[in-house]
Formats: C-alpha cells, sequence, structure tokens
C-alpha cells in the first residue's frame, strides 16, 4: 500500500510502497483508512521535538487524526465488525492499568501512539485495537470528521475541563483559530454560555471565529493582552484556552487570566516564564491539556452528528502530503487539512 | 498602645507608641490581641516585595496572622460579643462581591489585608470586621492558635483543595516543614491516607515532619528531585506542596510530579520556566493557592480542637519582635514564631 | 399601601390597605415593587401544607418572587442606591452563617423568607435587606423578570447541579412545563446539549416546550413512563428533573431514570414510596431541589439579559390577585402569572 | 470439585460435587478459591429477592465475595500470571461500554456477577476474567482478605462518595455495625476527620464500632432518631451511611439528615416512604449505592495493607456454608464469615 513516512528529521516525509498491516493479536483491528487529519504536531515532529519523548525508529508512517472503515479484526473484538464506520481515538490502550480504569484513556501506561511512536494512518491501512474504535452512524465520511480524531478531541478535552468554570457572566479567550481553536470555540458555544473572545493573528481566522460564535475577535498584533483586559472590566478572563502556545502566546495567556482564573496551555512550543509570587498573590491555575479520554471522543462525535460542530477542512490526495504539511506550516489551511488516501 | 510599625523597606519594623483603635462602622470589631505570628511574608513585605500589590503607606504595623479576645463590636455585629474568645481570618470582606457570595473569601474584590494592607495585629488591639471572627471555645490560649489564622488556613487551605487527588495508593511531597509545612503534613494525615514524603534542607524540620506523619523525608541537598523519584517507583508523585517555591524549589517541584499530577505553589519569590511541551505531554498542573476561606479556617480550628493539628511555636513579648524576626530569617525558628502583647 | 393578604387557610387572600414597611436596620432596603410572581406554592401555602414549617402569624402579605425598583436603604448599605432597577433573592440572609459563608444561601440558619415567613411582595413595597438585592440594567422592567425571582431561581438551580450530569449524548426529562419548567428547558438549550424530552398533560405547554428547545414533547396521558423509555433506548434518563411531584409524577420520575440516573425532586405535594433494593440495585440519586444561591440568580439574570431565558408571562393588576390564583389553579396559565402594583 | 449450590429457593443451599470450570476466552481466568466471604445478600438471595433482577437459573453455585491464586488463564491475559495472589472484583466486566471506559465498572452494560447471575466462589474454584482481578502482595492470606470483595468495596465505595461531605466539623451516621458497617467505621476514620455516630441494635456491634473509631453509639431501641439529634444540637447529621436499610433503618435514615443532608443508602429490603415536601424543603438527598468500581477495591487493599482497615471474620470449612448461612442470619456473626474450601 502507500504511505507517508518520515527518513529522517528535519525532512520533508515521502510517499512508500509498503506492506498492508494484519491483525495478530485478538484485540487487533485493520481499519482502511478513509481520512487522515495534518496537524501541527506533523510539523513538530518533523522539527524533532517528539524524537525523544517517543524514541520511536525511522521511517515510519505519520497521521495519529484518522478515522475509516473496519477491514480486520482480531479474534476477542466484540464492538465493531467488518466494514462499520470508525473513528479512531489516536492511542490504543491496555485498558488494565489505574488511568484506563479510571477512564483516562490518555494516561495509560502501556499506550501507543500510531503516527508517533509507530506506524500511523497517513496510508491506506492502519493497524489500530478494538479500545480505540469509535464505532459511527454508516452515513458518516470518514474524510469529514477525522480532525476530530486528535484537533476535535483535543479541544473538546479542554472545553470539557474548563466547563465547570465557565459559568454565565464569566469569559473564556481562545488563543488560535486553527485546526483545533476552531472546533474548541464550537465546543464552547455548544456546551456553555460564556462570553468568548477570540485572538488570533490572521483576519481570516477571526472572521471565521465569529461565524462560529465568538462574540469578540481580538487581532494578535502585540497589543492583545491589553484588548482582552479592556474587554473585561480590567480584569482579565476566567478561562484562557492556548492553542499556540508559543512565540510568546504561552506568557500572554497567563496575563490574560483574571484573580482565581485558569490558563489552559494545549499548544505548545514555547516556554512558561512566572514568578511564583504572581501565581499565589492571585491564585491562578495553570492547567495541562492533552489529548482526551475514549468518552470525550465519543461525546464530541454526538456534536458532530448533530451539526453542532463541523469541521472546516480542505482534502488532499495522500500523494499530496507534502503540499498540505507546507500549506499547513505557511499558515494558509483554515480548518483542517485532510489527507485523503 | 504599643505596635510593631514598618517605617521604611530593607529596615526593621520598631515598636511605636500609637492611639488604639475603636470601632466606627456598624460592622467593626475591634480585637485585644492575645497572639501575633510572625510569618516569611513579613520577611518579604520588610524586602519590599508587596510594596507595589499593597500600595499601602508607611508607616504602618504589620502582623496579618492574629487571634485575641473581643473588646468593642460595632452596632450591626451579632456573630460575636465583648469577651469572646476569636481567630481571625486575614481578609475582612465585603460579604456582597461575587467571590464572597461563593464563600471564596481570599477573592473578595473589596477586602483589605492588616498587616498588608492597613495596620496589623503586631499590637495590643487591632480594628477588624465581625466577618473576619471565628468564634473559639472559651479555654483557647490565643498565643497557641494565632498561627493557624495565615500559616494554618494556607497550609489547610491547599491541602483541602489537593484532597481529591489523593486517594489511598498515591503519594503526597510536601517541600519545606517549617511554619506552613509541619501544619500542611498534620492536615495530610489527619484527611488523607496518602504517603507522605518531606523534603526539606534542615535536619530537625525532617525530624519533626517524622513526628507529624511522614512517611519518608528527604534532605534537600541537590538529590532531592532524584530521591523523589526513588521513593515513587521512578514516576513521581501525584501531588507536590511546595511551601518554599524559591531558591529552586519551584522548579524542583514540577519535577517531582508524576504524569497527570498537580504542583501546588503555597510559597513564592522564586520563578518558574517550564517548557509548554512537559506542561502538555504529561498533563500536568500547576495550581496557585492562597490563604484560604473562612470555612476553611473554622474547619481547621476543629481540627485544632481535636487536637490533630497542633502548632509547634516559640512565643517572644512584643518587644522582641526584631528578634522573632532575625530567628525565623536565620531558620533558628522550628514550627512558628508568635508575638505576645 | 394596597397588598395582598392571607387572612385563614383555605379561603382567598384580600387586598387590605396597610402601613408601607420603612428601614430600621443597617442593612434593611425597602423596594417599589414592579412585579410579583404567582407561584404554585402560594395555592400551597393557601392549603395550609407550609403553616407548620413557617409557623407565620395570619394575616400577611403573599408574594415572595419579586423586582422592582430602591426606594430606601439602611446606613450600612453599599451594594444598591436608591433608584435602581433590582430583582430579589427570596430569601434574605445573614451572611455570618457556615451556609452564607459556603455561598448556600438557601441554607442560612437565619433566613427570612418574605411571603412564607413574612410579609411579601404582592405589594406597593417590600421590605428586604442589602443582600437579597441582585442589581438589574436599568432599561430591565421589573414585571418582565420577577417570575425569575423564585420560578427562575429555583429552574436554574435544579438545571446547575445536573450539568455535570448532562454530557452530549445524555438525556434529560423535564417533567411539567410550565412557569418553572417551561424556564428549565431554555435553561438545560442554552448550557447543555443534552437531549431534552418534556412530559406534560396539556398540549399547549408541550407545544411551547417544543419553541423552547424540546427535541421530544409526551403527553403524560398514563403511558408517559414507557414513552420515555421508548426515546431512550429502553434505558431511561440520567437526569429527570421533576418540577411537578404530586399526583404520581413523583414516582414516574424516578421510574424515568436509567441506571445510575438521578431524579431532581423540584415540585411537591406528592410521596415518594420506592423500595431500598431499586434504589441500590441500579444506584440511582434522588436529589432535593429549593431555591437556589445569589449567584444562581445572578448567573440566570445573565441569561436573561442575553435573551436565552424569556419569560412568558400574563400580567394582572395587584387588584386582580385572586383572578391570576384562581387561574394558575385552573391550569389557565402558560408560563407565570405576574402581578403588577 | 466441591461447590454450595442453591437448587431452590426458601431452602438451604447444599454441598454438591462439580466439574471444576476451565478457561476458554482469551481473558478467562480460573481462581483457586482462598476464602469466600457470606453475605446478608446470600440470604436474600435465598430468599429469592434477586430472582428476578438476575435470572438465573438453579441450581447453581453461590458465593459473591472471593479471594485466591490464579490457577489458570486465557491466552489475552497479562495483568496477572499463575500462582498470583488475587482478590476479584464482583463483576467481571467488559471493558468496553460506556460505564468501563468511565471507570464505572458497576454499571458495565454487559457484565456479570459470579454467584448471583452464575456460578461463584463458594467451591474450590471460580472462573472469572483478568479485569477483575487485583493482585496481592504475596503474603497476603485470602482468607484474611476475602470479605473485601464485596462487603469492604461496597463499604468503601460509599464513604469515597460521601468524603467531600464530610469536611471536619460534620458527623456521620453509620447505621449498622455488621459485615459491611464495620469496615465503613475504618474507613471514614482513616480518610475522614468527621464525627462518627453509629446506631446498632446489638450491644457488642456498637463496642466492636468504638473500637474501631466511633466517637459516638446509640442502641437502635426505637430512640434512635432523637438520640442523633440530641448528639448533633438538633439538626441531623450531613451524611447518614445506612448499611441496613429495611425494617424501618430506611425512613430512620432519612430522619436522621440535616437540612443539605445525604442519605447513602446501601442495604436494603425496605421501602422508602417521603413526603416529596420533605426532600426538597430541606433540598436533601437520597444517594444509591452499589459494590463500587476496580480502583475502589484496588485502594480499599492499600488501606488494608497499612493496617488501616482490618476484616474482623469468623472463618468455617466449606463444608459449614449452612451453619455460616444460619449464625448470620441469626445475628451471631461479628464482623463476617469466610467460607474456607
Amino acid at each position: 500500500m502507500k504511505a507517508v513516512r518520515l527518513h529522517g528529521y528535519h525532512q520533508q516525509p515521502v510517499i512508500d510502497e509498503v506492506p498492508e498491516p494484519t491483525v495478530s493479536g485478538p484485540h487487533d483491528v485493520v481499519v482502511k483508512v478513509g481520512g487522515a487529519g495534518v496537524c501541527r504536531t506533523d510539523l513538530h515532529i518533523i522539527e524533532g521535538q517528539w524524537a525523544e519523548a517517543m524514541g520511536v525508529g525511522l521511517p515510519y508512517i505519520l497521521g495519529h487524526e484518522n478515522a475509516g472503515w473496519v477491514h480486520e479484526v482480531g479474534s476477542a473484538v466484540t464492538n465493531v465488525a467488518v466494514g462499520d464506520t470508525v473513528i479512531l481515538h489516536p492511542t490504543p490502550t491496555c485498558g488494565l492499568c489505574r488511568a484506563c480504569r479510571a477512564g483516562n484513556d490518555m494516561h495509560c501506561i502501556a499506550s501507543e501512539f500510531p503516527g508517533l511512536s509507530r506506524d500511523g494512518g497517513m496510508a491506506e491501512y492502519l493497524l489500530t485495537s478494538a479500545r480505540a474504535c469509535v464505532k459511527l452512524d454508516p452515513s458518516t465520511q470518514p474524510q469529514d470528521v477525522a480532525a476530530l480524531a486528535d484537533a476535535g478531541i483535543t479541544a473538546y478535552h479542554a472545553v470539557r475541563k474548563a466547563l465547570p468554570l465557565l459559568y454565565p457572566g464569566t469569559t473564556c479567550v481562545v488563543i488560535g483559530a486553527g485546526g483545533l481553536g476552531h472546533i474548541g470555540i464550537q465546543c464552547l458555544s455548544a456546551l456553555t454560555a460564556a462570553n468568548i473572545i477570540v485572538v488570533d493573528r490572521n483576519a481570516n481566522a477571526l472572521k471565521l471565529a465569529e461565524q462560529l460564535g465568538a462574540q469578540h475577535t481580538v487581532v494578535s498584533d502585540g497589543g492583545q493582552v491589553d484588548a482582552v483586559k479592556d474587554l473585561t472590566g480590567g480584569d482579565g478572563a476566567e478561562v484562557v484556552l492556548d492553542f499556540v502556545a508559543e512565540q510568546g502566546a504561552e506568557n500572554d495567556g497567563f496575563a490574560m487570566t483574571r484573580r482565581a482564573g485558569s490558563y489552559f496551555v494545549i499548544g505548545y512550543g514555547g516556554t512558561l516564564t512566572i514568578p511564583t509570587l504572581d501565581v499565589i498573590s492571585t491564585e491562578r491555575n495553570i492547567i495541562g491539556n492533552i489529548v482526551g479520554t475514549y468518552n470525550d471522543l465519543a461525546e464530541l462525535m454526538v456534536l458532530a452528528e448533530a451539526g453542532k460542530v463541523t469541521l472546516h477542512t480542505r482534502t488532499y490526495p495522500l500523494a499530496d502530503a507534502q503540499e498540505a504539511l507546507h500549506d499547513l506550516d505557511a499558515g494558509e489551511v483554515r480548518g483542517r487539512a485532510i489527507l485523503v488516501p
């Protein structure tokens, strides 16, 4: 089959012909890929940022955001059958550790991360496990929802964690209205009555944000912290969801929170530099976020099927993976780029 | 009356003769001070760290950790009467703002902070308000409990916030077994079955920590992060309560947390420097903490009256305030120094 | 002034001429009433159901759901001024007890309940306290929002408590689409993506429910439990909000919950009869609800000012109080009846 | 092998010779039983109370509270190996449904309940699944801990749910200091600083309760509700844990709760009869409880291994099952009866 493989850090992945995966263990599931999202993390992978943490050998297939149809199942798989339309939780988990037994799939001590720690879904077929499969309505087109598998679940997970803080009268700042952010805005609109302020340096992204439910938008041109303060009576926001967290956004984000507020770090790349006096004198929190639970993904698919979260996507043939990565890096993708094998 | 007043930053406070305070508003309460705790924050005040945040005019009376007996009450005070033994929440609050109406006294938008923003309790009498008074059993000696008013409430508040994370089988690291830390250890012992590891550079403090319920102690001599990792199977702790948060402790503390763990900042003085990748890849949290609610203080007094939290104190006459501050700064106070007017 | 007073149980209240109230305590506030809601509780009061619990002497003025303009304030009132438009939390509270200090106004140990335990707002003027006043935008018409003071806060409080249970994919049944229920439906629509099923015996009420956001409606004609089961795949709902809780609804409501579900009792009058085996074998909960917190009311007013909760009201002159009570009792009021002095 | 089988309702189970179970599915685990607890639910099963709910065919082997050593494992079992000492969660679960994915094992839609819905552990060997096995220190004696598998997990689960309500200064009433209750008291002592009042009709049970940490005991002789009120300043308790919930305890329990309090139903057999007015006017809750999660059991084993929960047991040879059931029914077992094959 055709697959998009990374052969070396700081160089572009290429299209290789590789063998199709097959089931071996009782919970294995092979999925025929219908759509594979292209994510900023793919750029970070290529830059080598995840090399040490994941320790994966090169070459390997990229793609951690996948949906498709079940192609083959192991002997103990009961929750899906060949032909089912599925979206895949990014981390096949063990189901037996404390984290799995508490529903915190993203903290499984024995999970894998296809596309980061082993072959991913930028290919015709993908090997995953029964525990990663969320069954969808058969009318769903995988390429329409694939980006929910990682961008979506990550945005939803952060929003869901923030919900108890976002009662009527509060403000939520969203930094970055791109692939994750534009989903986060829709989740906020569907699940809260909070005042939403979106900060981005791209005017088109802000225009999309308004259409998706933002009450206010702020161009990130140097005055963004002051602008947020002005929009919140000088106080700042109860919650800031930072989908960027690099190039200065990470310190802006904390500065935009009000007393007792919480700064949710979702993007990455920058470095927080914060005096502990600032943390304690106002009792503010910095909340880490990564991916989400299996149930998060299932809940998000309910929102998607109800039309409350719709993805803005741009599809590319699998063979055009390099172009998709380039467009993302150049800031030319509104919403999410999707490879279609 | 005699009072300990600060006349300039970076210089020692002195004993002045000043007029006694009197009630003017309907909720005013004047308390005859029975004990006034000496806190690391007093050292920070003298160093000018709080000057900008508080904007108080000099000279003024120090002392934000007070207990005593009600001496005079305003016309609308119904919860205490002259002669009652009381411990004082550090911030007299308005009772009308959103934070007060949610029980979050420490975030009142119109609170004062005697000893930081106006005259405090290192004096014979202190002006406070009805909403700050927690009534105690008349047999209680104010000098025995005064340190619970700030050191105690702050430690208890952080522990109480951490409780849902500290189920049986988890580990809590306490950095700093001094004035706040030795109370925090007792609160943890009284309210959780968690494994408690205490980190301090002072061997005597660690000895006290063991007596108060620590399962393990670690000398802070450079290898403390590795030592905590070793004691937790290589993972780190679910919760770290950092009562120091300066001189490197602030980055140690984050490094000691495990995946999905939470680092509670309670002390201050240092600066966090943390890549956002480290925050998100392990989904860890940094939690700010300051003082606590009125109900926190009332709950802590229940523990104290039941003998589950006992203070290790060293009393000084009011006139020896400089000596007490010196001893604290020199690390020569085990537990808490208390001025007795 | 004119006032609607109850002189005896099981008889209609009458319009009396009584003296206007005046401020005496420092926190007293006299409000010129702009709208006073007529509630099913008023019918229950007349029937004597609250006589024992409240122990109020007759005659007294009914009306526990009020909004208007500040007319006179006590010496210590700082949060409102004469002329301000206000809606009133139903229970002026002490601000000093454990419940008040935790934000649970409805459990204040020293609260009063004008209209139940002392003179209420079906009059030209009402005596309340500073702690009951929520300041509104001056353009707000009190008669448009008065019903939010009790019907609204009660419905909102129950919905807010249920929110953590109502993630996407869950179902919430609302029993009773009347004064409280039609507000509850709007709060659910504004704050959740849950599937809403409304049960009522009145077809017009169900029609209104659909307009307000119900996905499904069920006529309460004997087959309502089965109908809810059918609409939920045979399982029942995660949450049932019962705004009736009498005449059989109280046992229907529990029967409509699914395994691990919660039945919220908001209306009253009936008697639960439930085997403990049914409670434990499915681990279901029965949750009591009454009024709500001051902050609940403030949050609800944010929804109202944003147009997310709009009241369906029918106004009557104060002199027509008997007619309004009659119409309510006869089931002829869609939404809420409001007396306008 | 020898097994205790029920052949008909309302008659005693008998010792039969039956074939040993063997593994067939990939997750199957056969355990050599080291201890099987005898529970009041066994009496209820014999009385036919669970017949309809479980729909199990007779005869079948009783015993839902088991610990032992792994004897044989299926091909996909990775978490335990032959020879491991294990305690068994009572319900082998699917690991794939919403409830399992949220950690709520007791609400698995495809679980079984050995001893209730299929052959249980009052036998030499028991068939269970990998997901039910909690691995123990090899020095643990199964007969010493078996009762934690059901009595223990059920008591712990209820206590853990109540923890957020039991801050210092609150009171928890425990009704019934028998098999479950005496574990519940120890969990409360280990995890809270609440005031514990134990109600039982047996003086010996109350004596044990005092040794385990109860501050007060009340003989259940008709005046128990008044006695609890007297011990709580007339208010009642924040939390009541009712391990009986039959023969009148179920209505006592609700009557013992204070305003905003919660009544936890854990035992069963009686019928609640409660006016909805009483539920709403004081905003009290009735909380169902059953068994607990896998993690609950793992946490409880931490308390047990630390010596914070110790079982009071009386062992019987498997052949004396009828005698053990008789003694339990006659109220002659302090703590828990354990069959040892």
